[in-house]
């Protein structure tokens, strides 16, 4: 009779201990309107494509984004929880926990706002009305964006898996990036945007990465054409970014600003 | 006896789901690395000085670090888990947990690595030394270090505070900045240390704030002569910043490049 009332005590004990840590890691943690980044951009660029944490580990941050795997191994989309690599072949693959991620950003998603029916005629039609929603609710907020629709035509990409020693990533782009031109398309895109003051950090504007309902294509969006679609907004207010802890990076010179060669592949 | 085993059953998977909910919140938080930002320091040059969180929470958050008050009323450190105020009339407040916090930058202290005994004769000597031990331990992570020592002469400042509609940051450091000479001081500086890429968020390079040992004097450092310190320095590899929720924030002009601006007064 001691002994269990002495495990119920330590039981009730760790409970109230546990609860009360998450509520205290919890305090700049507000789960649904955070953003979590693995890596920097800048880095990447740069060739910094070793795995920073697992695949399982990430899905742990959020259940919607988009990110690429070690060696820019294929496109990253992750939708309802599900982690995707558009590989450069062209085929889906569904990604188990133990790949590496070298940069990607999700977040559970959670709709903050919608526009239930948008057309638009192309990437940039699209992203112009998408931005005069982004004025109204906080030009200086993060977003990460649902876009579900038919599209008559839409281009993505997909990058070859590179081998060390890595090279810059404009200099990959332009070799080993697999170019895919779909015509008629129901699907999703997720989309991420960053406001300009976290340009030396993610990108700013608009990075979409798409995937076919029946999860058979997708890749980094490069275009598309005339499109009906639903869009689901989950406004960020909290960013969170994981540095990747190899001698690589901390030893990589940063100083260069990338932000036009970023402009050029994305 | 049914009742107690239910009770038991209930516990241990309240224990197991809280350990569970705090190692998946806790993937990217690892407490001892990371850092917690409150607002963007673009923001605050803007004339955003409306709290974001209070005091109770910031310190949930870190012990250590530094900042301001809603209306920059006075320059926050943080020491040990207390949150002082170095007023503008030169006095030294330990403040409430009701306070304001519109802008902040906190750390739990963990020294990664020390250098027991350092000389310098000013302020740009003393960044030049801890530079290169930064160099050496990766020039692309954040830091925290704490300098302890003794300064034969420190200039800080302090901030008067600020009523609506709130000017800018430099226009108010031009009309309301109070500055401080103290002669023979023992003191801790809280100092934090971002990577360029970190520019337009916080700010690059140094940014120290002083509190004497007996609690009496201290706020931004502006210049010291020849010091006797020991620094410990805590490694920062994840970052986490909240924005502000405010309409202010949210409609805010951030497109005018604020880094001239920022040296000009940090």
């Amino acid at each position: 009779m001691l002994n269990k009332k002495i495990i119920l005590l330590t039981l009730i004990i760790l409970t109230l201990f546990s609860i009360s840590v998450v509520s205290a890691d919890n305090v700049m943690v507000m789960k649904d309107d955070s953003i979590h980044q693995v890596s920097i951009m800048q880095a990447f660029m740069h060739g910094e494509y070793e795995g920073v944490i697992s695949v399982g580990d990430l899905k742990l941050n959020g259940d919607t984004g988009l990110g690429t795997f070690e060696g820019v191994d294929g496109e990253m989309i992750v939708l309802d929880g599900v982690v995707y690599k558009a590989k450069a072949d062209g085929s889906i693959q569904v990604m188990p926990n133990n790949e590496r991620v070298p940069f990607a950003v999700v977040t559970n998603f959670d709709e903050d706002a919608s526009i239930p029916k948008i057309s638009a005629n192309n990437f940039s039609d699209l992203t112009s009305q998408l931005d005069k929603e982004l004025d109204k609710l906080g030009k200086n907020n993060m977003y990460v964006v649902k876009i579900k629709g038919d599209f008559s035509n839409i281009t993505v990409r997909s990058i070859e898996k590179q081998d060390k020693p890595y090279k810059e990533f404009n200099e990959v782009a332009k070799t080993d990036q697999k170019v895919f031109n779909y015509t008629n398309q129901s699907g999703t895109i997720v989309a991420v945007h960053f406001p300009n003051y976290m340009g030396d950090v993610n990108m700013a504007g608009w990075h979409m990465h798409f995937l076919s309902d029946d999860k058979t294509k997708g890749g980094h969006v490069l275009e598309f054409n005339k499109t009906n679609a639903s869009v689901g907004i989950d406004i960020i207010s909290e960013f969170n970014m994981l540095l990747s802890s190899s001698e690589s990076f901390t030893k990589m010179d940063l100083s260069e600003d990338m932000t036009n060669k970023i402009s050029q592949v994305e």
